[in-house]
């Protein structure tokens, strides 16, 4: 193993001036909707929103005199970029990023902020890598690796140490893996410590590094495939970091978009944090039944970053609206004649829902000229309220032509 | 005075083991964009999502042993009837809230499931008030005043105590103002216990409850007016709040709504923290320049609430990335041939901007029937890079009819 629990504990001496210990609360309303006792460990409240900042302060305090004063390289789109770039400037380290050009502009802009030397180029990482690997011959830059360094995963394993002290009562810890340094570290720290602690490690479907390197004995290379997840579409789980977590980790389950999607708005909604989709993941496996036997236990789910760009936020709130169906649209045939319209909305307006917007569609409402067909977006309470609401249609005499 | 120090220590002892002693971190991104050195004490973290609890218990556990068997009531739209609901709930106190009709249909709901009777009725807050009397003299409820009654200003009062533990440096505390509960108490336990604290209050533009009553030296009743801060929308601010935050608070400042948008949006970004309109105001007067005299001191946001309606949240950050210049919208006149929109967006992209959203106008763009207006929403950077956006489509033979 090139990580063990000793290694752990000197990281969390040595980062813990720079590093929140984040908090942990118990969230009743999460408790109320998985059944489970719930608790949240904050680690998006970290300086730049996630838990990358433990291992990235780590590594930089572990170089050498010589390799501090050269500096450091690392190919990143995102929270790993951020982590190294802010302490590297606390620590007077000079810190050079490669982002690949499909990174978010936003983590671009603040990275360079935070006082980092960022380079755009790549279409994907492994060319970012190959330039960052590049820089690092020419210049003496230590490349320092996101997930599979086995300093970062010293890091990432504090916040297992953290969490056993804040929630000494903890049955099981419920960690997202992508390249699997958090969830190396913090196995490792969790079951060295307390055995009987379960972990379980959830990836995204449109991922599955984990499950396919515990399928094949090996990290495999994946296709990189969107996700609301952005955080865990690595290429693959890391050498190292499957190494240690497959010893440790008890347990893998996946989930889905649409559950990610909704979790992201539960922790809004009744934990009024803001989470990234990665971070979001331990709810959603918890809400979409794939982890039953955690019912009536006491269970802390790592919520690792919240990096996640406002406009989809935004998205994600109104997506989440119409899988409660808090929201919901639907067409409906109206007479084009004046007061067509009126009754349409007057109908609308009795069963308690608020229009949001409506739009008419007429080129494509057939060849019945005296009628219209007017897509409808309405705020609704629930799915029966959606369901009452078609019933009132229907009887009041507006056919439904397509309905969600 | 019909609140002392000596009741809001005793308020903080009684309620201690049902109210959550909220975290009280502090900020760098958002020292970083104020200027001065800020702490968030997070009451968004309450159970029921506002620091109304602190008051409803104080208030349900100050009843003799009688009144608690009859039960209480209260009228309220919001934060109160929650609050009030829950603590009745955990301590067997029955609980009657009278909502006026125009209570989000989320607080309904979640008050209904916190356990409380719930009356809907009444088209404003008078209306449900005398109903609330209605059944308090029929049943024998004794009513609970949302901000006015003593025993709720000193549960809220307790807020200000923590603050004083939590950040021992602070030089002045910045808190929201609508019906004056939370300032009062808050400014009594302040400058009770260290008077060189500065206790300012902020208020929505739209409202300015406490600001009137300064200036007619006792509370006037003022026309509700729509505000994101609707927690702050009460048709007066209290008689007991006022005379005693009068006695304490140091000055009082009022925000606009655009100002508190953008404060909600920064609360997501950079605080990972989901809060109400009127939790924002603290932050949206820090941002907005009318505390200048800050700069450079250790201030506390006082966060009372995140309980904002999801829809309204995602509407307020679309809004607040246009104010940002990372969303915008124009209109270009394009040639209605085939290859006019292909052109337009080959320009845009150029420009490193991306399309979210394109409409055609075809009736309304006026008699030349070969060219047509393009609506187009598009995601931009900033607002330097909206104006390069604007000159490549001039310079491209790209009109723009309307741009914001």
């Amino acid at each position: 193993m090139p990580v063990k629990l000793t290694d752990i504990r000197a990281a969390r001496r040595r980062i813990a001036s720079g590093i929140i210990q984040s908090p942990c609360p118990e969230s009743i309303p999460l408790s109320e909707i998985t059944g489970a006792r719930i608790f949240c460990k904050l680690d998006n409240f970290q300086r730049t929103g996630s838990f990358k900042e433990r291992g990235a302060r780590n590594a930089l305090l572990r170089l050498p005199v010589k390799q501090r004063k050269l500096g450091v390289v690392a190919a990143s789109a995102g929270n790993h970029a951020l982590g190294l770039a802010y302490h590297g400037k606390l620590l007077d380290i000079p810190v050079t990023v490669v982002m690949p050009d499909y990174a978010p502009l936003i983590k671009i802009t603040t990275c360079q902020r935070l006082g980092a030397n960022v380079i755009v180029q790549g279409r994907d990482f492994v060319e970012a890598r190959a330039l960052a690997d590049e820089l690092s011959a020419k210049h003496g830059f230590t490349y320092i690796h996101g997930f599979d360094h086995p300093d970062i995963i010293a890091g990432q394993g504090t916040m297992g140490l953290e969490i056993l002290e804040q929630v000494r009562q903890a049955d099981a810890i419920v960690c997202p893996v992508g390249g699997g340094g958090l969830i190396a570290g913090l196995s490792l720290a969790v079951k060295s410590v307390r055995p009987k602690v379960r972990v379980i490690g959830v990836e995204s479907a449109a991922t599955g590094n984990f499950s396919a390197a515990l399928k094949a004995g090996k990290p495999v290379l994946q296709p990189r495939r969107p996700t609301l997840a952005d955080g865990l579409a690595t290429l693959t789980v890391g050498a190292n970091a499957f190494a240690i977590a497959r010893e440790h980790v008890d347990e893998v389950v996946s989930v889905s978009e649409d559950a990610i999607a909704l979790a992201i708005l539960r922790m809004v909604e009744l934990e009024k944090t803001v989470v990234e989709g990665a971070a979001a993941t331990p709810l959603a496996a918890m809400m979409s039944g794939r982890l039953p036997q955690l019912a009536g236990k006491t269970v802390v789910l790592t919520v690792c970053g919240g990096n996640i760009d406002p406009a989809i936020l935004s998205r994600i709130i109104e997506c989440g609206l119409v899988t409660d169906g808090r929201l919901t649209r639907f067409t409906a045939r109206i007479s084009d004649r004046p007061g067509g319209l009126a009754r349409l909305t007057r109908v609308i307006a009795e069963c308690g829902a608020s229009v949001k917007d409506i739009a008419h569609d007429r080129a494509f409402s057939g060849s019945d000229v005296s009628a219209v067909h007017a897509v409808c977006t309405v705020e609704t309470r629930d799915r029966n309220h959606i369901k009452a609401l078609h019933r009132a249609l229907k009887k009041n005499g507006f056919p439904l032509v397509v309905a969600k």
